[in-house]
């Protein structure tokens, strides 16, 4: 189990890394869509790479918008695997 | 559109279904599955209704828990339209 990351090391991944921010121990971006349909769109897909990964962000959905915050539980931060769910979710929906 | 339901009104509501609760002018309810991806079922199922009523809930998902809050932003707080959802997902999840 890897241990959570240098505070400056996460502010570095989040200022390559539009639109995501860095607070409380969490990351976090909100996405916004054109309808609560394509929202709901993009947390099943999000779920798929959750699962891919066995790592699981915390999803907020209020109407169009999706709140993602990702941190580790049990490491009580953010590590390696948050950056790389965030990746993979930025990835899968880089059209936008 | 219809406005608010006196608190009085709520609180009998809620009274009469279990586990929702009644603060800061929403009502809302957690619910706990076997697991991520049972929750997720569970989220497509609310859109589904929330699209048949046209009225959407704010979702929170963390891990096997959903957090659903609901009210009406129009009104600027609960009305028929979110106790009609309510009663609709709860119907629709009568299982558990």
């Amino acid at each position: 189990m890897k241990g959570i990351l240098p505070p400056t090391e996460v502010e570095g991944w989040v200022n390559a890394h539009p639109r995501w921010k860095f607070a409380d121990g969490k990351i976090r971006k909100k996405y916004v869509f054109q309808s609560f349909r394509s929202a709901i769109v993009f947390v099943n897909r999000v779920a798929t790479i959750s699962d891919e990964l066995e790592h699981h962000p915390e999803i907020r959905v209020n109407y169009n918008e999706v709140l993602l915050r990702l941190w580790s539980h049990d490491a009580g931060g953010v590590t390696d695997r948050d950056l790389a769910l965030a990746e993979r979710i930025d990835f899968a929906t880089s059209a936008r």
